[in-house]
């Protein structure tokens, strides 16, 4: 037993030493966006499947690595366990003393795994000596039979019985305390909570109705008080820094305006359908407009004592949503966009007349107009202005746009500018992919937008795949030269064409640079399916 | 004979009428941009052909029309001529007196031609009573054979012989005072000249010699005194305005930057390929980069009083280059744009270190980073501020942007918005299409740009057409945030896979906006034949 013990890891060992240089493929899907791999040995590959999980290719892995697999786990159900106190777990944190972890009654020793963990070896660092629970409960891509099993090769033996994992961490949910949403939502990610309108609710309306404006939350949703709220605006060298109550806020003057946000990630779908993608399976939803109020971030700025420099300089955006460790979401922007008043950065606390909902950053978010979701960092507790972008996880290493040629072996987040102003995008949303639409006439909707307030000056719809175009008609609001920071609504009526069976719709937007979408995905395709903006394709039938 | 006279005319008008409303298809090409039709009943189609010139599908016209026409062309050259004086071609300039010119020695009835002139009836009329030399002189076009030939259905007659065209006008050539030019250009048209370097040369040098720039006129170069240059600001209402020496300009703090011009109809042949339309065949190469140097635009509109205004304005900017009715050259730009220093809109003296030369506008032309060629007017004589844009014919009638499905019967000059920012933009420059190239290895050469200080943050290339990609290596100068004014270079080294024959080279380039190319020219062709961005492709064979 002893010998078996000393033996196994020995040949787990070589079975990984193995595995890196000849790649461990392994179908996975991180249901959240923060998940990242920061391990060169990890590649992924896969099909479309929405019950994805962990699953290791073993014939990958050489048979010898295999065969010892085998044997370890036959073992393992077969032997009593060896029984550990969760003292001794405790001192089993770092790569010197070996990682061990626990979940329920069970040990892990996972030191092999920690540079494999796709969330990168931090996140599984925060679990080092200590229980997986309040971990897993946060990011609920975990709780899947595939990686029960992954886990269950690390497994050494099991708690003491004094030692049984406190009730409160079985039971603790950094989530129970989310708002509750509207049914009509689709939701893709629970926790954290992650969903978007149906197409068909999507352009009911020019402004978005609040409760079905999508929702992407990267974290648990904080429950603020805005009786002690405050929001850190740190001054410039030398000078003081402001902490600002509602109250606070309201004092300076307040500018409305129409602004459509869009997650880098819509449309994300259509990119796994051509080669597999890490995040959220967003369809076309994940884009909404509201009219915002609020203060404009440069008279914060201002009043805080910041000027424009000749230097570039960023404005550093901290969340008070948090993980377990407390590490904030966080985000920047250039400090020029920030100060500039044409720009209309604002520091908003109402949404279509409301105080913001809790799901889109009570009391105070940013709304960056023209600018990805990203940087409209929610839930708003601190502005800094830095030298550099902001050092946050979502700023330098996620939504950045690569190579199609570019795979999470090869991949330099540092070689890609963080996503500021979004691509020309456009979709139908009526009809749907699959329906009959009758015979005579079609009616096809659907929204138009593009980033840095270039506004849409036409979209073109084809019902033959793109051989010929219609010129479909811009409804919304009239959009202002240079801040068109919001959506265009458009429609087309128009024959269908005698005797045809099918139609294949498409529609590709034009904007005020004359820039323009993309004819197909897969060149555009990136290992975080962000930015995909190709013509909207939508197959219809005909009805005799 | 005299019942033969009044027979045929009605004859050609029953004909023409007839032509009207079933269409008169003509092979045509300007060879000058300004040539636009603004006639509904003219539709332009036909292949592309280098030898394009005017040509009657008679088929079209009816076969009445078309024995009228062959009866008319036979007796016009059996019998004697009737004979006009000077004097008598003068009083026939107007549609109740009839419209009536010369061609040598020739008169010619014209009044049915005018509304089929597909420069415009407006520019036919500007030779109504007198000679066509000195407007054809101006658009080499009219000399050409077919032109000649459809000319000849309007013959009326002969000029008495004491009323021969004068010799002066029949030398009269308003491009004699052009300047010399390098050999190496391409030239697409001489008069008025366009030429563009050829790709080889094209990305040598980061900075485009001045020589081999490429060059875009739409007139004839005047020949400026730098003495009694003076260029006219107008101040704003009630107050005073500015007429600058160039001593005046040089006397505001110099500013400059490394700008690349782009013309709008840079890559039009690759459209001409699909189908065709109507403008200058321009390669690769309208496509050039110079060190600039002169007084902002910014601080020049300041001196003279102006003002950033709430309500929308432009600044609007003539040439001293001209037409024979004396009409300027003309382009505007939004005010916001000119009164943003940094924008870094210049009046340039200086280019590479040089006084302007006679081809880019000696003594002083605007450029306008980051927007396209047309509006970095030339010669500058005059700057405005006006409610509306320049009414000139090359900011509202041309230089637009419109779906395939818009032909020359359709066009709505008004719906669109004129080209100011450029969408993002890359070619290949070496190796060329239909080039033999080693084994082994591939170097792979060119340029890359976006508009509106984009920067460019990504060339893909790829030898197969676009299945697999990879990333180009960047040169050229570093691009300062938000005034990317300039291209980069880039090169690609690349092995060429084993037993491959022949190579589809494909480049397309990334903005920091991550706006991307189009797959292919279709989708975006438009009548103008502008805004050619489709990804660039070469395809070369493989040395065995």
């Amino acid at each position: 037993m002893l010998l078996h013990r000393a033996v196994i890891p020995h040949l787990r060992q070589a079975c990984r030493l193995k595995s890196a240089p000849s790649r461990l493929y392994i179908r996975a899907c991180s249901t959240d966006d923060s998940l990242q791999p920061q391990c060169p040995s990890l590649a992924f590959s896969g099909d479309n499947s929405s019950t994805r999980g962990w699953k290791v290719m073993g014939t990958l892995l050489g048979l010898g690595a295999v065969l010892a697999y085998h044997d370890h786990r036959c073992r393992a159900t077969q032997e009593s366990p060896h029984v550990y106190t969760r003292e001794e777990v405790r001192s089993h944190s770092s790569p010197e003393t070996r990682i061990w972890v626990t979940l329920g009654c069970e040990v892990f020793d996972v030191t092999e795994f920690v540079d494999l963990h796709p969330g990168g070896p931090s996140k599984l660092m925060l679990a080092a000596g200590g229980p997986l629970e309040p971990f897993w409960a946060l990011y609920a891509v975990h709780n899947q039979p595939h990686v029960r099993e992954m886990l269950a090769q690390y497994k050494i033996g099991e708690l003491s019985p004094e030692d049984k994992v406190p009730s409160t961490l079985k039971t603790s949910d950094p989530y129970i305390d989310d708002p509750v949403r509207h049914p009509a939502l689709k939701v893709n990610s629970q926790r954290p909570f992650n969903a978007e309108p149906p197409p068909e609710l999507l352009t009911e309306n020019y402004i978005t109705p609040n409760p079905i404006f999508f929702t992407r939350n990267h974290l648990p949703v904080p429950n603020l008080d805005p009786e002690t709220y405050r929001l850190h605006v740190v001054g410039p060298p030398g000078g003081q820094s402001l902490c600002l109550s509602l109250d606070d806020l309201y004092k300076f003057p307040k500018h409305e305006i129409t602004v459509t946000l869009q997650c880098a990630g819509n449309r994300r779908s259509e990119m796994t359908q051509f080669k597999e993608v890490r995040g959220l399976e967003w369809n076309i939803g994940a884009i909404s407009t509201a009219r915002w109020a609020g203060a404009r971030l440069c008279d914060v700025l201002a009043k805080a004592g910041h000027q424009l420099c000749e230097t570039e300089a960023h404005v550093c955006f901290e969340g008070l949503d948090s993980d377990p460790t407390g590490t904030a979401y966080g985000a920047s922007i250039p400090l020029a966009r920030a100060m500039d008043p044409e720009a209309e950065v604002l520091l908003a606390y109402e949404m279509n007349g409301q105080p913001l909902p809790r799901d889109h950053g009570f009391p105070v978010r940013v709304v960056v107009p023209g600018v990805v979701g990203a940087r409209h960092v929610k839930w708003l507790g601190k502005v800094s202005v830095e030298p550099e972008e902001s050092y946050s996880h979502w700023q330098r290493r996620d939504y950045k746009g690569f190579s199609p040629s570019v795979d999470w072996d090869t991949v330099d987040f540092d070689s890609a500018p963080s996503i500021q102003e979004l691509p020309v995008q456009s979709a139908i949303t009526e009809p749907k992919d699959g329906e009959t639409v009758q015979s005579g006439e079609v009616t096809i909707k659907g929204y138009a937008w593009s980033g840095g307030g270039r506004a849409v000056v036409r979209v073109d719809v084809s019902l033959d795949g793109g051989l010929t175009w219609h010129v479909a008609e811009l409804d919304g609001e009239e959009q202002r030269p240079r801040k068109a920071w919001a959506w265009r609504l458009w429609q087309l009526q128009a024959p269908v064409p005698a005797g045809r069976k099918e139609l294949n719709i498409v529609c590709k937007a034009v904007d005020d640079s004359y820039n323009v979408q993309p004819d197909t995905v897969a060149p555009i395709w990136n290992l975080r399916g962000v930015l995909s903006n190709a013509w909207h394709r939508v197959h219809v039938h005909v009805a005799p």
